[in-house]
């Protein structure tokens, strides 16, 4: 079992800093060519499922255009350039919502879709949250409202198709398997 | 909180059937205007966690070139014209693995980037899943090594970084909440 071989690549849509997509030749390990395998790129995220020492849960209630709903979701961000997944997370986690923490870990890192990659979503744990208060430089385009559940609360609201977004549905399927 | 109107909508990539994408102009509840949200629709796909009556998991071993390696993921697959998403990921089990199950449960339904769409993934928990033989009708490019490992050892190949892909992570997350 071997990797694909990319022989030539070309950029069909490009919106920087945002989007990204095209084509690639590819040719399989077998030997066959496709002459037009689509990519995307889109920026990557990082994710928070952020525990506050009561064992509540911080999550967002927003209107999210990508599922035209309004949802809840859990605190995230893209990764700015010069930044790292967990600094990105952070920093989103204090603009967006006033809490913070200093006991992270990497629940892992994904690439979003399999055959066109999209973006690599960053999924992480924090425990022991408080409210310092937000810090400003959130430009988000979407009001939020921010609330704390039981995890088992937020579980029961994914089973019941409150959460919307498949990146906060996995990061707190993991994060109570993790717990 | 409402959810943004859409004012007008224009198409900038378009690859039937895989790939659409463009950008929208909207309008935010405070009535702001955003001239170009970019929107990515791709097709819909099914994905489930198969578990055999002696509690093992159907896993794919094979090359994908969105994440760019090889590595573990569940059986999934693109929803078909006139298909539901449970007759499609039936479907794909038994051309890709050759399994079958009688006993299924809707996971939940997530949409799979928060800001542009991109897709909805349909995830599935089918048990007491019994090897069949495969089925005709595969087209995919990729080689693929099936096997099964206990639900506990698949867990810990997604936090050992052998999944590669969220909807994957995602789903045996939730079935092992679920179960």
């Amino acid at each position: 079992m071997r990797p694909w071989k990319i022989l030539a690549r070309r950029v069909l849509l490009s919106r920087p800093p945002w989007v990204e997509a095209g084509v690639e030749q590819v040719e399989l390990p077998d030997g066959r060519r496709v002459d037009e395998f689509l990519w995307i790129k889109t920026r990557d995220f990082a994710i928070a499922v952020v525990v506050t020492p009561d064992g509540r849960v911080v999550l967002e209630r927003s209107y999210k255009h990508g599922p035209r709903r309004i949802a809840l979701a859990l605190p995230a961000g893209y990764v700015d350039d010069g930044e790292t997944p967990d600094q990105a997370v952070r920093r989103e986690l204090r603009e967006e919502t006033g809490y913070t923490s200093d006991d992270w870990r990497h629940l892992g890192s994904f690439t979003v879709d399999g055959n066109y990659g999209v973006c690599t979503a960053h999924l992480f744990l924090a425990r022991n949250a408080r409210f310092a208060g937000k810090s400003p430089g959130s430009d988000d385009l979407e009001e939020i409202e921010v609330l704390t559940l039981p995890l088992d609360d937020a579980l029961a609201a994914v089973a019941r198709g409150e959460v919307a977004q498949l990146s906060s549905a996995a990061a707190l399927a993991l994060a109570a398997v993790a717990l």
